[in-house]
């Protein structure tokens, strides 16, 4: 039984390496080279264990950690969807759910459920380390936009206002950070690194 | 107090990016892309997620995450070293340290301290959690070589002897995935991939 399951893990080990294959639309701090799910990932998971003292409430470090691990594995199947992209949903989308379902389910029966259900209440939004984790995946690229003179903003035309929607999430997760966040926003603009009414 | 713990977090949060470009010798699976070291460490914290249950005694999955999440920054400073390179010592080298105290010192005091405790007993290797992260970090090489025909056993000329010597510690972490190892070990020889006697 215990060997069953290491052979389904290594599989499962091996499959995801092809999230190192999908491209993100934002680049790398200071550079023009996209970054790929499994970069993101990784960076997601340290800001995670550097940041976690400003959570609004405490929080399982290591639940989070799971989360952000694993939240974009769908996308080996599903894609990338860009966070500005209106013309796609953002959340549980149809295609996604099949994604977690064949590639979780390349685990252990008792561990993809499991891993199916982190991965849910991450995307879900509504507890508090879910809360966290998404706003780790939102400061991230915020960073690496303001870094690269505007980035993904300049690049596609979003403007101040679209911008300050998707990032104010993160005061859900942590006031500390958000007040650090919405400060850099405004700084955009001053700067003229993001547009307000384009 | 905390606003300026802030600052020097965002600062390491922009400072540990360049992982990204720090490439390992190994391949990604069935590739001839180069891994980097940013994808090569979330794959070990996604194998530790996945493979825990196999360890040979109890361990604390949230240290061996921090561990494996950070084992190579000071590979920003240092560079990669070949696994096989017999001209160059593995652990603890003055150039690492230096590296893990200029990198991790960029973090608030306390945080440093620890994060460079958790550098140092990955690097020691003696702690349960510690045995168990290194065999991850050399059981995810095995898989990508023998997806690779060989990869860079093949390319650097690596035998048989050395590669055993060099993962047989993985029964130090897990009997269970030794046993696994070991057989894809002398699988590689009887295939052609992993030549004896070179």
């Amino acid at each position: 039984m215990e060997a069953n399951n290491l052979l389904r893990q290594i599989n499962f080990i091996k499959e995801i390496d092809k999230l190192k294959l999908i491209q993100r639309r934002t680049k790398l701090f200071n550079s023009n080279r996209n970054e790929n799910d499994a970069e993101h990932s990784w960076h997601l998971a340290m800001m995670t264990l550097v940041l976690a003292e400003h959570s609004n409430v405490p929080i399982d470090v290591l639940k989070v950690l799971k989360m952000v691990l694993i939240h974009d594995i769908v996308e080996i199947d599903a894609g990338d969807t860009f966070i500005y992209d209106t013309s796609k949903s953002h959340s549980n989308t149809d295609e996604e759910r099949v994604a977690a379902n064949r590639i979780f389910g390349m685990l252990p029966k008792e561990q993809a459920a499991e891993f199916i259900s982190v991965w849910e209440e991450f995307e879900l939004g509504e507890s508090n380390e879910a809360k966290f984790a998404r706003s780790m995946d939102r400061l991230e690229p915020l960073l690496q936009n303001t870094s690269n003179k505007g980035g993904t903003w300049a690049e596609f035309g979003v403007d101040y206002a679209k911008v300050y929607e998707k990032k104010k999430v993160i005061k859900d997760g942590s006031q500390a950070i958000w007040d650090y966040a919405e400060n850099l926003i405004h700084e955009s603009v001053e700067k003229g690194i993001l547009k307000k009414n384009q």
